[in-house]
């Protein structure tokens, strides 16, 4: 009678992972939420539906058929949400292009994902119409013409612009059933060696990043959610992982969505405040940008949810933010992890939190959202004790990891040696499982036989008034092998010494928060901090300038 | 250089949806979180952790192996939560026996899973030395002695006590990684009619149905969730439906949980009261039930949440848990669902809700959970309207459904027929994507050509302020085709008369709620109602007697 075990063989009744299964109940519960771009566009989810369906009957017209690969370049738009959805719903391969790389590297990583069919943004005409002829695999160019910019002269073949091939196609579109680990989207790495890394992700991967974040982030401590009441704006662009998955939660949570367009500190401003947005993500650089803003000051930003990732939250901006009643908190993730592996907590049933703590819980680096398997190891792959103190290098295992680098199989090997996937990052764990990373593998200042944690003492010096950014790197040195040197952007106006700056971090060690050794040799003034496309801070690009 | 597509070679880095792998969080974030039995026995979350691998060496030594089914029969404890886990993730199988049944259905239905392994608790001696001879694939029984009850005289020749073999085995078990389709559990539907019928779920459905309840159960009205500080204890047995999939939830978000063994209302009322328990899940019965017992007057349920399901909540039962602080709301699904489709949701950024209208809400059928295609259909697998009038069938497709009957391929059909499952339910849904069951298809009162709610007549019943509970069906009638009966217990001390109880219907037909025919045309007073083994109402056998 017995016949358990394995149930493998697909059944009529299968139900494949497909991120058309997102949309059951969106379209249904909020048929007439908004979705606005740039405040001045505004349509309702029935019609983002229909517009779906009629992007994809266009594309299939266009010759799109499963497996094939479609490149966006556009700003943050509607249209990139409709391309989320409609793309890899046919079956087809949605690469988001990283606009703000070289253009070499950027008919590189169209050529490398064998794109066929382009979308391009008017303002990315000067950029297509310079590679257009080192272009290998695209055989359809459709121009997204943004209404009041003006097209500059070019010879780009263009088979039809955005809104004429929806206006003419049909609002239905049967989207087929197929295998859930299809792929459904790539983009590029922007490592700031080497040539452009791409990785990719299936349907399967995608569903299960959206549904379990849905879950992480609904934890019920000050404001850390992301919920059906909530207002919606990316801050981090979407073609950057997609836009860390939020825009496939905001859809199906049926919230308002806020797109806007190419980002202009003043403007985003506006648009949190005209719009009502309640939740965003973004680099920490964007964050202190937008606070810098003279129109931040005078708006309201008390109900708004910030989640900082793709580099480390400084305690001086998370104490920034608190006082505008930003509710800020970290969360951790990289292109090769679709992103999302853990997020910054308060503790639930505690006495109100010193600032102090507060500030430094919410820039933590989290705890692992479930279904991330999360290690700290040394180099024998060997756990490091959970004390809060030793330090190892994150490597983890989750479903929804990129499985290497796209025809790379010598990267794709280092990347997930050992069966676990190797970010690079070194941290340490506390006994309650809150983990907190010191540095880059990379970025790691060696002296004198310590490892000094550039993250930690770039987050001191924020705190010092003075100061509105800091990058703190390696240089070499005979005796220690490398000394710290900080490189400080000071605020306007601000009187400071280099030695008030050594002063301020030498104050911590004598509290025993660092060490001596990581008081920084040298504090060199600059105007501004090299960044990457992402708007990361350059390190690499830093320590080859003051080596 | 495009290879997009499929991607499904299964690699070393392939992560399959295993239920160990919703523990990863649990142990390191939540060690010392407690697990309360009766409120007399605690262990933390790192005891259950040790005791999983236990039990799992354990039975490794009793020669499980993957495949094995191992049944189980027990009240709600912390054995049965650590064989959730331990069991299924050795890769063997959890068959959770409906103690309720009788003597020879518990036979069958041990016998049609094929389990070689069979846990009985004390206070199930009897039943299993009545039935051991007819036991056909059993060659392993472990006792599980109860602390504090008597064992009767008995000739089972029970190979270990579930304490001791725990007691006996190592505290690491290398939980292995197979194919995400593997059984994990099986279970048997309880119908009134026919035999038996073993529904069964595999890893991946459990994991899906975890996270994605996770998500919904996360949303922010006013409790209708289940969070990181909530205190759990289920009210629905822990061998129907694994209680509703909540144990699992519960563990991922390390909450303390509260096993209460078998029910005994006063017993469960203490329990919330001491152990301070904020999240349950019953089915009407049991709640009406406890708030009927003495002990209920005296303590605050002011901070429970408790989600209703296995049939309608009645608008005056949900009145009276209103009327004491409770939490209270619809969650939908069956047996076959694993269960959960759908739960009832408050509206966000509304004026304060008139009590009725409250009353109405909370007891819809309420909003589907992400990822649940549900449709509801006429016998053409036709929509209909969505005008919150016409009425069809539930039918539904989710990544969480069971494939069939397990070894009964006709009936298996029959479920599944035209692609979806159907639910069996008549309900109704409105133009926000809010649903409402009307009947069960076999419940449904057909009467001059009308169909006639029989749960929307008990419900308005149940207002009436003497009535306790209440079961209306239909009875042949040879003009009308079938006429409503109500069944009514009243409360105790209540002067009610079956004309009052017309009286009352026939207020709401005056109102337009109902058609005139549907005033009952017979209203019979009865000390109590046949209820299933589940607590539900037996339609059924009251059809019987009352025919």
């Amino acid at each position: 009678m017995q016949d358990a075990g394995h149930d493998s063989t697909p059944t009529p009744y299968a139900y494949p992972l497909l991120i058309k299964h997102l949309l059951h109940t969106t379209f249904i519960q909020a048929p007439d939420q908004e979705i606005v771009y740039r405040g001045q566009l505004r349509m309702t989810y029935t019609t983002m539906r229909e517009r779906i369906a009629r992007l994809a009957n266009g594309l299939h017209d266009l010759g799109v058929r499963h497996g094939t690969t479609v490149a966006v370049m556009d700003w943050d738009s509607h249209r990139y949400l409709e391309s989320y959805f409609a793309v890899p719903m046919m079956g087809a391969v949605l690469q988001t292009v990283n606009v703000r790389l070289s253009h070499a590297e950027i008919a590189y990583t169209i050529n490398h994902s064998g794109a066929e069919v382009l979308f391009v943004h008017t303002d990315f005409l000067p950029v297509v119409e310079a590679i257009k002829d080192q272009l290998e695999t695209v055989r359809v160019f459709v121009w997204i013409d943004e209404p009041g910019s003006d097209a500059c002269e070019h010879t780009i073949p263009f088979a039809t612009e955005y809104e004429a091939m929806l206006a003419a196609s049909a609002t239905h579109y049967d989207f087929p059933d197929f295998d859930e680990n299809t792929r459904a989207t790539t983009f590029y790495t922007t490592g700031t060696t080497g040539l452009p890394k791409g990785v990719y992700f299936s349907h399967r991967q995608l569903v299960l990043h959206t549904i379990t974040l849905m879950a992480a982030l609904a934890s019920p401590v000050a404001g850390q959610r992301f919920h059906r009441g909530d207002v919606y704006m990316p801050l981090t662009p979407m073609f950057h992982v997609h836009a860390w998955g939020m825009p496939y939660i905001a859809t199906v949570l049926g919230v308002k969505q806020v797109y806007p367009g190419r980002y202009v500190p003043e403007r985003l401003v506006q648009l949190v405040r005209d719009e009502g947005v309640t939740f965003s993500h973004c680099v920490s650089t964007i964050l202190h940008m937008l606070l810098s803003c003279d129109e931040a000051k005078h708006v309201d930003l008390g109900k708004w949810k910030v989640v900082i990732g793709g580099g480390a939250l400084p305690h001086g901006l998370a104490r920034a933010a608190l006082d505008r009643g930003i509710d800020v908190f970290v969360g951790y993730g990289m292109s090769e992890t679709c992103p999302v592996l853990s997020l910054a907590q308060l503790p639930l049933h505690t006495e109100p939190l010193d600032l102090d703590e507060e500030v430094r819980l919410r820039c933590k680096t989290g705890f692992p959202v479930p279904l991330v398997d999360l290690r700290i190891v040394n180099e024998h792959m060997e756990d490091v004790p959970r004390d809060g103190k030793a330090y190892g290098e994150i490597v983890v295992r989750t479903p929804w990891l990129t499985q290497g680098y796209l025809n790379n199989p010598e990267a794709s090997a280092q990347l997930w040696a050992g069966g676990y996937l190797h970010t690079q990052d070194i941290a340490n764990i506390d006994p309650t499982g809150n983990v907190q990373i010191t540095d880059r593998i990379k970025d790691v200042i060696k002296s004198g036989g310590e490892w000094i944690s550039s993250l930690e003492i770039e987050s001191l010096i924020s705190l010092h008034p003075g100061v509105a950014e800091v990058a703190v790197i390696g240089i070499k040195d005979e005796k220690w092998g490398e000394r710290p040197v900080a490189l400080v952007v000071l605020r306007q106006d601000a009187q400071v010494s280099e030695d008030d700056v050594k002063q301020h971090v030498l104050g911590f060690s004598k509290t025993g928060q660092i060490s001596k050794y990581a008081v920084p040799q040298i504090v060199r003034f600059v105007d501004a901090l090299q960044k990457t496309s992402v708007g990361k801070t350059n390190k690499k690009w830093l320590r080859e300038q003051f080596a």
